[in-house]
């Protein structure tokens, strides 16, 4: 029988791992469900991981001449309507405004007032109140590209909700550019989603696969997605980002054209592409433990926590005089062009102390008593280790490597990541293989599986649809990179005409 | 006759101080009304100067222990009506969800569906919200102060708009804190009120008076409302933040209890404070001239713009090549926490991009031609100063100089809004003087009146009421430096109790 080890997380992964994201998402303290069905709270732990995002993208589109911009909440359902397929995959999820007021109702009580002759659904997403301003800023080929970003909360009604991954109410970024040749626009579709993949595995430390949307997980009213790929510790498939070519399907609803060079009037290319809070969601589910978070250093709320220990009270004033100049030191420092981030905590609260900065997930933990600070030292643990396993460094030695201790952690999250995609990821190319490796070994615990599985496929939507029926399984992605295809489909046999990935996702 | 003098912006001030204000907004490419009611776009050139603002108030709030958050953009009706005047106050402006989803209607067309069994507010302020979680995190005496911050849209619907000053939504930061005593509460009223005087001085250059709102001017379930308050160049008051001590009132109704050190059961005293994207319509209405936008440099979109002279051809890779080193150098360059951002304009439009950059406010333009280039100079027009003066800057002299020069144009402006309040701020004592003050002397043109009257009061509403019925006039706030009162209520006669600061307002 296995050695019980105690967990600060309960239950463990292996457990119950739906419930085991809850509990790691609660005990972080980043984010908790409000009274509002679907819509979360984003605590402050969480809310500076999404700042560093925020930041670390922005910085990253604005190199690439992108600006940011701010569009209505509001959109008339008249906008929305234009674009066929897009009205159409929205229309079920609107949250829609029709009064703007309330009145003492025949109850006494307040009830909606002033009807509006036209609904206004609270934007989705987009595409056409931002076509509406981009068809009149355009008129000649001189005004593109248009290359724009918003920071913006959008609202898509869930019924079933889990937080930071499926939430009515989330934060994101959409881009939305605007271009004279349908070569521009599908460069900048693959340049965005080529930032998306070196920001989630340069920052978030998330392996992540590129990929094409098969047409039935197409965003409503696109011509191609294309996607980012993550698998989580469950081996489930997170899309962690999109980029959508749009022809001139939004251009054409939203009468967004402009006078070429040869002066013929032509409609403009269009692109979007977004990421979420969902990303939060992402990177708990790929790096925490059975303790709790584990978060990246590039964005981490906070870099490095400082536990003085005082046993007698007359070491107290000392103790904190160290803590307080290391800190000082410590917040000079830069990490990936932000300060290092230090907090201080004294609290008088015994080991419950450490094992709330380890269930947080901030990446160090720097304990500093009187006999460290008799050698000059500081006792060091990496929330990448174990927790027993600390390591006691001299205090200036610490202060000079700090950035390099940090990028380590890094650098290992991301690797561990990496290894455990890859040991849950196989190619598979008969049926049988495949329907078993994505049946439960315990039937009692769905949510364990097997993984991405590389098959042929035919293309048909027909096998797309039966697998997802049988298996819960779905295409994920075409893969970018260039696979030599041949042989049959893992679904009918016929001829493949492509390599895909499939798993369960989120 | 005075010589007509050309101006970049039509009307002029003078001539229609309102339209003067949309033509300055429209040429400066800041922002634009969208198709949705009331609902404004943030162009790019707009929403820097808000990225401004909103990072030099984080920092400002960071120092004071304040922490960013978020909650759900919506609030159910019951919770908006836990506070009576709160509810009361905010009723006539609410937009109201009340169906999740569309469905197709009888007549063809899409129809809202899905009824909520409870109606949803778009919040117009989250006091409610946030105090529902406020209950929930506080339990004792050691987990307050509570210090929270969000950045966030909120809806007012507004029958009348006006970009930036008025619109259906807008954008705005709303700061929340709980604390322990009534004291604590105080202090950070007053602190946050202090660091909005200090932000909106020394980087929107506005000179604001501080005061307290009288009672039919406070925040919906307010005990007492501070305020800022500047005055625009038609000498109406604009409010340019609020700082708000609840009392108990929201504690009482979110039910905010806690544990006190004494072991008493007590209910938290709260705070709440905001700013939004009216103060950007403030500064227009500020610093703006005849010519179009004048952005203080602190906050300013872009700092410099390099404008390449180009006669013959031939000089081009050499105009540029000195032009874009100029940049790269002024680029490493920091000021106030900021990298230098500098624009490149090398359109070939003639004396028009001269004009554009002057109507966009942006502090410097620079010119550079072959014989600056020959004299190793540039040749540098400030926006606080006539279009025609200029100066000639030797090139290492300028770089060197630029921090200094930008700061220069942040003094001058903020000197020059002072004095320009000084000018049109009066002290009057009786109530002929008070009346004709205000009656304007064009009755063609009312939005030309006097401007801030400082006068006593006897502190009743009628009083207060009876002006603002026949002038229009409020007072603004009853200013917080100790003014000796004595003598008669410029309205009623009766004794007086205060000083109040009187105008017409936005």
């Amino acid at each position: 029988m296995a050695k019980h080890i105690k967990t600060a997380i309960t239950p463990t992964r292996a457990e119950n791992y739906p419930e085991w994201y809850q509990q790691v998402v609660r005990a972080s303290d980043m984010a908790e469900n409000s009274p509002v069905k679907g819509c979360m709270v984003i605590k402050p732990w969480g809310y500076a991981v999404w700042e560093n995002i925020m930041r670390g993208l922005d910085d990253m589109f604005r190199e690439t001449g992108v600006r940011n911009a701010y569009f209505p909440l509001f959109i008339p359902l008249s906008f929305l309507e234009k674009e066929a397929e897009h009205v159409e995959g929205f229309a079920k999820e609107c949250a829609v405004v029709t009064h703007h007021r309330l009145e003492q109702g025949a109850d006494g009580g307040l009830a909606p007032a002033g009807p509006l002759t036209e609904p206004l659904i609270v934007r989705p997403t987009s595409e056409t109140i931002i076509g509406a301003s981009f068809s009149r800023w355009v008129s000649s080929y001189r005004d593109l590209p248009i290359l724009i970003n918003q920071w913006a909360n959008v609202v898509r009604w869930e019924m079933r909700t889990r937080i930071f991954l499926r939430t009515t109410e989330f934060l994101w970024q959409e881009g939305h550019t605007a271009h004279a040749t349908k070569e521009e626009a599908l460069e900048r579709t693959h340049m965005m989603l080529d930032i998306y993949t070196k920001f989630v595995e340069e920052y978030l430390a998330m392996p992540v696969i590129k990929g094409k949307k098969t047409a039935s997980e197409r965003f409503p009213g696109a011509i191609d997605t294309f996607c980012i790929e993550a698998m989580m510790q469950d081996r489930k498939a997170l899309q962690s980002g999109t980029s959508h070519f749009l022809g001139q399907n939004f251009s054409r609803a939203s009468d967004i054209r402009f006078q070429s060079a040869r002066e013929k009037e032509e409609y403009a290319w269009t692109t979007s592409w977004g990421t979420s809070t969902r990303l939060i969601g992402g990177l708990v589910m790929t790096h925490s433990d059975d303790n709790g978070l584990v978060l990246p250093p590039k964005i981490a709320s906070s870099h490095v926590v400082l536990l003085p220990i005082v046993k007698k009270k007359d070491d107290l004033p000392m103790v904190m005089e160290y803590t307080e100049s290391l800190a000082d030191e410590l917040k000079e420092k830069c990490y990936h062009q932000r300060k290092i981030a230090v907090e201080i905590d004294n609290r008088d609260i015994g080991g419950a102390r450490g094992w709330e900065w380890i269930k947080k997930g901030i990446p160090l933990r720097v304990e500093i008593g009187p006999r460290d600070i008799a050698n000059n030292s500081v006792y060091v643990g990496r929330r990448d280790k174990e927790s027993k396993d600390k390591k006691s460094y001299n205090r200036d030695t610490f202060i000079g490597e700090i950035t390099n201790i940090l990028d380590d952690i890094q650098k290992t999250l991301f690797e561990r990541a990496l290894m455990f995609r890859k040991e849950h990821s196989v190619i598979i190319d008969d049926n049988k293989t495949f329907y078993d490796f994505f049946t439960p070994d315990n039937p009692e615990k769905p949510e364990i599986h097997g993984g991405f599985v590389s098959s042929k496929w035919c293309g048909s939507e027909k096998c797309e649809a039966k697998i997802k029926e049988n298996l819960s399984v779905t295409i994920r992605c075409v893969p970018l990179i260039d696979m030599a295809v041949g042989g049959k489909c893992v679904c009918c046999g016929r001829p493949a005409v492509t390599y895909a990935i499939f798993a369960k996702a989120y």
